[in-house]
């Protein structure tokens, strides 16, 4: 069977221009200025090759014989130069358009070289977070596990890119790549939220960091936890809204720690769906107590 | 080192053969009536061209001039159209084999035809929706901010398009819709449930929203929230399962409200992780009471 | 407005030569030994092929006739062969460089065979677990709907795909399944798992079961379910850390069970939200008991 006929006569030229000119009138003049809007696929791109960089072993399509391996690099390194200074100059563009476009391009350069020479610091701080990874969680096979297919590894390799991008006031581009790696691994990781080193998250779906969360060093965070604020209300934009955990914390599964007044002490350990909207002194165990529950037998059959 | 030898004496020809017939025999007969079955990635395209249509400025591949913008958008009108029909078509005839090709296609047309010319009544509501996001949170920069990167934006975009068809009585499409942005915002929002104007579902991950939710206007959402069933029994089935929400409801992360009977009243708020079978009457907030929390201090190290 | 020019001047060829030296420098000789590793595309592209031979009407991209049916699924089962074997070969490559290749090959085709053949019997118990899901779901409207679009579905098949591999020792491939598995459908299912006939996890964001988990058959899981280890000390890998669950078990929305001594027994109900760190008799239902809520009325406006 074929795809079978599909005549026009459901739909005549005239109800199809009608429709048109509907569709346009709704437009109400935000058309022509988003062509510069930074494109979601050219977002996933310069995290791609981030990520060639960062782990050429892993990513790289192919070997990378010592002979020309610094050839290699230097070529991804300018192509990731070159495409992020494109991304970073459209979103600053798209934010003004009425700035200089050589200013912004200059500024857009400079943003996108930092950044490169950057990338062996970011390769350090992830490598102990996936050595955090393989010590903490014994189900871990391997370092190559855990870069490869942990999704608390991809949501924090895309963080530590999206939060130097934040910490440089590019508009858009951070949360974008924040949104990609939250469609991925299902963790809702702000970047402005300030991280430690040898940060790991076991598991990931449904966590939520928050933009003004601020974590120490060596902090393990389960699925399903939130780190988030008190109030939604705009006029604390900006504030400290979201909490801030000492070194050493670990946070189990599902719990909630509320409020930028909020301060788990150092090595604290907050309990499976414990909901906390005060601050932890340091050493402490928190825990729900005991919640009553109700066994019902029913009469064998 | 290349990708090294196959040879093909670990599996004989015989071998290969008997696995064949084996395959083929478990197949019992559902092979050839499954042909027409609608194809995921159709779906996809479909979904992928309204958001085109929808939002031109952030979706399409190249700027739109003054000139030529009727013609584009007439173009992809045309395709959405031709596309969308065979859509319809291939899920009616594989619903019903027996029905009349002729027919079957004649009705695909008039829907599809119906559905183009609510383009923009679903945009004008898409806009409410990117304005209720964009108000109701802190972190929110700007309207292309959400329209761009927020999973609950991209949640009630597909929704609205998957209600529209199911309410049209389409099989199998608005099913594929909706679990096609679940799989990337973690939302699982059914194409049956009703819902409002400036809709806002916040972070998202977790979301489930069953088929007979009744949801107001200006309701708000938070990350984990169940609205759901109270029975499961397949007998239940097209009965209102699910709770209904008035204008204004606010829920926080976490809670579960489930029941067919069960409304939550004008303007309630319901706090995280409650968990509710029963109405709420309007301008009442619900938080559970105060959880005892157990302290252990460790010893000092 | 075009993409707007692009001087190197904001990066001089000495700056970029330095960079690529400190990069080179932090690759450590972590380089060379990488390049046998499974490609994650290439895991991805073999459940593919998988899920083609064991759904051919669905996944299949064209029409298969009766009479070359036989051939094609033939072809689709050398394909299978060949590429799964390529997978295993540089898995077990990697993970021990110092292996003679011609024997780590025979291993490979010997493991690539033995899944093959098994094919059949994934099909069936998928089938069952398709009709477990449209029995245990109101919302279900077919089969086919099941299939195609139900994220419970997606992950059982990619798990009785992994686990196979898995009880073979087959490094990395398992988890590498797995994580994509979750990463679509926000189900974390450990391939080491052991689960029985007629499973049905419904909705399923959040759910987590551990690679030491017991399920019997029959049983049926909603979101947010967790089945987890209750210590994280790399020093139990090895040992069960995950419950049993008997024949017959429900567990609702957001319930946490814990231990691997824990046994939740034939029949039970564990309600929503329940958090269990001890074993449940049969035919038991635990629910927690009524919380207390607390209404606040505001003043009407």
């Amino acid at each position: 069977m074929s795809d079978g006929p599909v005549r026009d006569d459901g739909m005549t030229a005239q109800r199809l221009g009608e429709i048109t000119d509907e569709l346009l009138a709704s437009y109400d003049h935000d058309l022509p200025e988003r062509v510069t809007l930074p494109n979601q696929a050219k977002v996933v791109a310069v995290i791609d090759e981030c990520r060639r960089l960062l782990f050429p072993g892993y990513y790289a399509e192919e070997p990378l014989p010592e002979s020309s391996c610094r050839f290699k690099v230097g070529t991804w390194l300018c192509e990731l130069y070159s495409d992020l200074t494109q991304l970073i100059w459209r979103a600053f563009a798209h934010e003004d358009p009425r700035r200089d476009t050589d200013d912004v391009m200059a500024e857009a350069r400079r943003i996108a070289a930092d950044f490169v020479a950057c990338l062996p610091h970011i390769r350090m701080a992830l490598k102990l977070d996936a050595q955090a990874a393989l010590d903490g969680d014994p189900a871990a096979g391997s370092l190559e596990e855990v870069i490869l297919t942990y999704p608390g590894f991809e949501a924090i390799t895309v963080h530590r890119i999206a939060h130097w991008l934040y910490d440089a006031e590019v508009p858009y581009i951070p949360r974008a790549m924040a949104e990609h790696a939250h469609m991925r691994t299902g963790i809702d990781l702000h970047p402005g939220a300030r991280i430690g080193q040898r940060f790991f998250i076991d598991h990931g779906t449904g966590v939520v960091i928050g933009e003004t969360t601020e974590i120490g060093d060596d902090v393990k965070i389960y699925q399903g936890v939130t780190l988030g604020a008190l109030s939604v209300h705009r006029r604390f934009a900006g504030a400290k809204r979201h909490p801030t955990l000492e070194d050493g914390v670990v946070i189990y599964a599902g719990a909630t720690v509320l409020g930028g007044e909020t301060v788990i002490g150092r090595n604290a350990v907050i309990g499976g769906n414990v909901w906390l909207t005060a601050s932890v002194p340091p050493d402490t165990t928190v825990i729900e107590s005991e919640p009553t529950l109700d066994y019902h037998r029913r009469p064998g059959k």
